[in-house]
């Protein structure tokens, strides 16, 4: 919008796309724009050199300052990318005590962002280390190349008009979201190898997708690219086991083969065949880290998932198909939110985490059903595909 | 200190230097180190692109975040060295209104670091257009080798034992200091080719130099390298006229020949052989813009100046001359100044402003006198070196 502030969390290494995006925000009538640089190698620093006080340790002062603005309206840009094997090497109880108390100051920023006081937009930036894990075989030159072109495709950047592109993209999840949103399901469950698990929705919970409308007046796509439509699964009221259908990049480890357990809404077992340490430490960050805060459709045939590509990372492997999400719900998921006495939104179903992870459960072998009022099960999904015409 | 929270302050090329002092401080004990980087492209962007409203408007959420912290007693590094030339190509007018707009959202920064809450320190670190600069008819790499290696050597860093050479630096500068402070000397004139000018001193002025004592109990130099003594002016009592000796890197751009007159601690007339506008712009920022905050004496053989070499940076050329600051005042060079109201701390010479700027006014063909209690002058300085032996 114009005359609002911009704050720009970017990595290290994307500095020259950065300054395009800056130059392009002064055109747009920003009034101003602030970069925050995060640096994958100071990251690692603290796990390599620090002291205990120091990993159990994470600043406030930048979230005091920061939180406040986005709550009064200042837009939020991250360019994603980081290396997804940052912390391969580093103890992961040290990264989770550090997540932790990261997590713990960056609540305020959460809060303001998922809690849509502000327009907000993560959008990928294709950093060496990123490209390199995407296409391991080929050069870095030639892998950050093959992976713009594929960011710019999947984003409809490389379409002829590429806001008519979007706005087209939009109109079609929307419709997908009504649809959901008519039935009024009380559950969802997904059958497939490895997975039969019934999510149990939120009371008064509401379909999202595509595009947010913030208190601040904005209208924006939080995520971009972004196939799915997403709900409020309820906190208390998921059952059966699920396998995770692609490999997750997690606090700088990547993991695979997750399998867990559901029982009254809580994970009773989990294991995987790479990084259980990292997820056993993860869902003990605190109660509702063991809990669903979010349940995502995405057909198999989205343009992301028709690359072919693993990403190793989220926002694009999330877009390639149906997925969970451990902890934090999202204020927009559930109707009128706002307007409900805190107690009241998690008897509803609304869980609350220092955590929001997401980890993908679809593909072309799982099916999804509906569960409607009645308890009848309504097809939504087959071999990964809307089972209705969209 | 051991536990401490740091946040440095840097340009965005010079990333592989803050790594290495990252790394440092966490070796060292820091709690946490937080990294805040600027880049001179993107400083650029607004007055290339940005909207009028732009121009005049800075954001102040970063402060407030931080300047509690630093009130609280985080340390404080700046990696100083940036283009000294960047807006040379912008309008001056535009260049200090927004000056002004960022010295406003920064005054609590500022009256948190020069009024000693906290350890604080800023340090050279050589990036390609500053080094350009110095060395315009040398490569690149060449000119970067170069001035990191004058860098070490004024910083005492090339000395086999550089912490050692650092401390018999300190108690040399000490016993000018002592000196100095002994003296009670009401006034400073200086002599010299289009310079005669008396600076009164403020009613209870303090001599400083090299170390400070901030409140957070830690002792540290807040300028590496340092060569000079300092004191307060007293805001009304500066009279006569004075002519630069060395060129200023200013907003970025580059000012020399600067004559100024002053009549009774005022501004009366200004003008500059380059970068007039500049400095004109300069003292209409408020009302302490037009008066002195600093008099600093610096011997015409301190390392610095014997390079020989002008650096376009306030941190190397304040260190070749003595010199004047118009503008704010440091606390540290009154006594009690944190005891003394208000409205008094003007009475006695304490002045204020958003502005604090450095210009060099030393030669060795300018002579210093103290005009004693008794009124009395007495030789301070001689062709820009110590009246006394060392």
């Amino acid at each position: 919008m114009s005359d609002q502030d911009l704050v720009i969390g970017a990595n290290l290494p994307d500095y020259e796309f950065v300054r395009m995006v800056v130059d392009e925000a002064y055109r747009q009538g920003a009034r101003s724009v602030s970069v925050l640089y995060t640096d994958d190698q100071t990251a690692r620093s603290k796990f390599l050199y620090g002291s205990e006080t120091a990993i159990d340790y994470a600043p406030s002062w930048l979230q005091e300052g920061l939180a406040p603005a986005l709550q009064n309206g200042m837009a939020y840009l991250r360019l994603g990318g980081s290396d997804p094997s940052l912390l391969k090497d580093i103890d992961p109880g040290k990264v989770a005590r550090s997540s932790k108390a990261a997590a713990v100051v960056g609540k305020p920023i959460s809060e303001a962002i998922v809690g849509g006081a502000t327009n907000w937009c993560i959008v990928p930036c294709v950093s060496p280390r990123w490209a390199k894990h995407v296409y391991p075989d080929l050069a870095e030159a030639e892998a950050v190349e093959k992976l713009w072109d594929v960011v710019f495709a999947t984003t409809r950047a490389d379409q002829p008009d590429p806001v008519a592109a979007w706005k087209q993209h939009v109109e079609q999840v929307k419709r997908n979201m009504d649809r959901l949103n008519s039935y009024g399901f009380q559950a969802l469950r997904f059958q497939g190898p490895g997975t039969d698990l019934t999510v149990g929705l939120a009371d008064g919970h509401v379909w999202c997708g595509v595009e947010s409308f913030a208190r601040n007046g904005a209208v924006c796509s939080p995520n971009i690219p972004t196939e799915e439509v997403f709900t409020m699964p309820h906190r208390n009221r998921v059952e059966g086991h699920v396998r995770s259908t692609k490999p997750l990049s997690l606090r700088g480890q990547v993991l695979d083969g997750i399998q867990v357990t559901f029982k009254d809404g809580a994970v009773t077992s989990v294991c995987a065949e790479q990084g259980e340490d990292v997820i056993k430490k993860l869902i003990e960050t605190d109660e509702g880290a063991r809990r669903l805060g979010e349940v995502a459709l995405v057909p198999h045939s989205s343009p992301v998932s028709q690359t072919g590509l693993l990403f190793f990372d989220t926002l694009f492997d999330e877009n390639a198909a149906s997925h969970i999400a451990l902890g934090r719900a999202y204020a927009d998921t559930m109707c009128d939110y706002f307007e409900i006495p805190v107690d009241e939104r998690s008897q509803r179903g609304a869980n609350d985490s220092l955590i929001h992870v997401d980890w993908m459960i679809g593909s072309d072998e799982v099916d999804v059903d509906g569960i409607g009022p009645d308890n009848q099960a309504v097809p939504v999904m087959r071999k990964g595909e809307w089972a209705w015409s969209a």
